[in-house]
């Protein structure tokens, strides 16, 4: 393959101009700058796209940090941001963490090493300390309320959000209300703990954290909740659950053991993904599609900082 | 920041020089290499990892295209890959292609452009003529059969296994067996529609098109089925489901309208996603996660063209 002597060669001019050409900089006549293009052209030199990078400093590259692909809460969070990034002619380097601090810093490492314009981070495992280090080299574009920092965000308001679920809950005539969340550490997490303190503060209702469930993701998390349930002296009355899949296998589950929805168990989700409909969950809808397309545009954006919030809409359907 | 012009005179150097450690061409004295390389790490140039792919030529970026992402059976083939690319230091770029040939030409330019290492299609929408004109750039991986072709794949022989569902629900007293696939045209559905057709050719059935359903591929599809079934006079005895998601969207729309299973409807399912373990689903498991890993190690190998067979199982469960 050619490099950037054959180009040299080829253009006839010498290996600085081509670096020159290259790097957009100055002091090179506007015949030999054509007479580098055209041998980029004809060359295979000109199909390496790093060499443009270089010269743009822009790769049409956003990052994308989500701890899990297999999940269908980030699932369409990024089909949400892969639809706006087509329309922009973006691609979307994909980071899955886990939640682990490394991987995440990966993520950051190839925004300072401008292998990636922006960075998205749809959850976040990394602390503030760590994420400040990394805010000179590109947007990083949060997926949680971050009004106060130097990062745009797209967030769902979870203490209100929370806190609209449990009142409803409580209207219902519910006065033993438990509650299902993913990592019990995570930003949304601390939010919808706090919500559920002020609930219970409000309406003078002790703390019971045997019906608090945590790490409950998926589908088949719903097992073990139900079989958690069966053996308490004194189950819950309703469950808010922050996740339909969870919701659903809870559903799925109670329904197998002959546990009477919502007589016996009241259960509501949050997200509003299609199986909430099919199952008849009631559920909070977030629409997750339009939280990928601001965090996309707010990635594109590196100039302004900016906070937006999407609101939740409770949806009554027959598990409340 | 630092440009090519600016590492030159850091190091005292001329600028052929900096270009020339740069892309890693002989005739530079180690001295001056020295300088070149510690006047890059103090300044910012060493930061922009595109002039170091323009001398390595690689990224450590693996082009991954789905055609959704808000899949569960893409999710979970990504989240294979994806475990896979970090055992190997690599990342993905993530093409979501919607099925459309432009997006996937995106892909294959990205890997001709150098932007990427490898290219895995875990579901294809572009002719060989279009696959074909890309093979010299790099590694292209197929998750289909892609044998006697000049591409590796790790593929599941969907005729083979197709027919042992269809012989099985044979042997348990089935006569009128409908299917249910997503796409008609993939390379895939082809292979089933043949073990269908040389299935009823065995046993001397007539082949009625109306209880064949396409574009079968979230758990909401399984609604318009149901449906569509309640208005047959001669409907189905059992269904074979080309995927888990709309397997239990069939099962649970057949509970809402009391349609008892199996002994009205047998439904057999495919993949053994969780949603089939809870569920009570009848289905053939394919390791999808295992498929990922196989994928990337394809897409890592340059030199050989190998082709992997990944054998499914039949998990014998409720509904059939």
């Amino acid at each position: 393959m050619a490099n950037i002597k054959d180009i040299a060669k080829m253009a006839g001019v010498s290996v600085t101009t081509v670096s020159r050409v290259l790097n957009n900089q100055p002091y090179v006549s506007a015949d030999k700058r054509d007479a580098v293009i055209r041998a980029m052209e004809e060359s295979n030199y000109q199909r390496n796209i790093n060499a443009v990078h270089l010269s743009t400093g822009k790769t049409f590259l956003i990052g994308v940090v989500v701890p899990f692909s297999n999940n269908p809460y980030f699932g369409v969070l990024i089909d949400g941001i892969a639809k706006e990034a087509l329309h922009n002619n973006y691609k979307l380097v994909l980071f899955q963490t886990n939640y682990e601090v490394d991987r995440e810093i990966d993520a950051l490492t190839m925004l300072k090493n401008k292998q990636i314009d922006s960075l998205i981070i749809c959850s976040r495992i990394c602390g503030w300390d760590i994420i400040n280090d990394y805010l000179s080299y590109g947007p990083i574009v949060l997926c949680e309320d971050a009004r106060g920092t130097k990062v745009s965000s797209t967030f769902i308001d979870h203490y209100k959000s929370f806190s609209i679920a449990l009142e409803y809950l409580y209207q219902k005539g519910h006065r033993q209300i438990g509650y299902c969340i993913g990592r019990r550490t995570g930003s949304n997490s601390q939010q919808r703990e706090t919500a559920y303190k002020d609930f219970l503060a409000k309406f003078n209702q002790p703390l019971d954290p045997n019906i608090i469930f945590y790490e409950c993701l998926n589908f088949e998390d719903g097992e073990q909740i139900v079989q958690r349930l069966q053996n308490m002296s004194h189950p819950p009355s309703a469950l808010l659950v922050a996740n339909d899949q969870v919701a659903a296998g809870i559903l799925t589950c109670c329904k197998k053991q002959n546990i009477s929805i919502p007589n016996e168990l009241a259960i509501m989700g949050f997200d509003n993904q299609p199986i909430a409909k099919i199952m008849n969950i009631t559920t909070l809808e977030i629409p997750l599609n339009e939280v990928g397309r601001k965090l996309f545009l707010q990635a594109m954006d590196n100039t302004t900082i900016s906070h937006e919030e999407i609101l939740v809409r409770l949806i009554e359907r027959s598990t409340v």
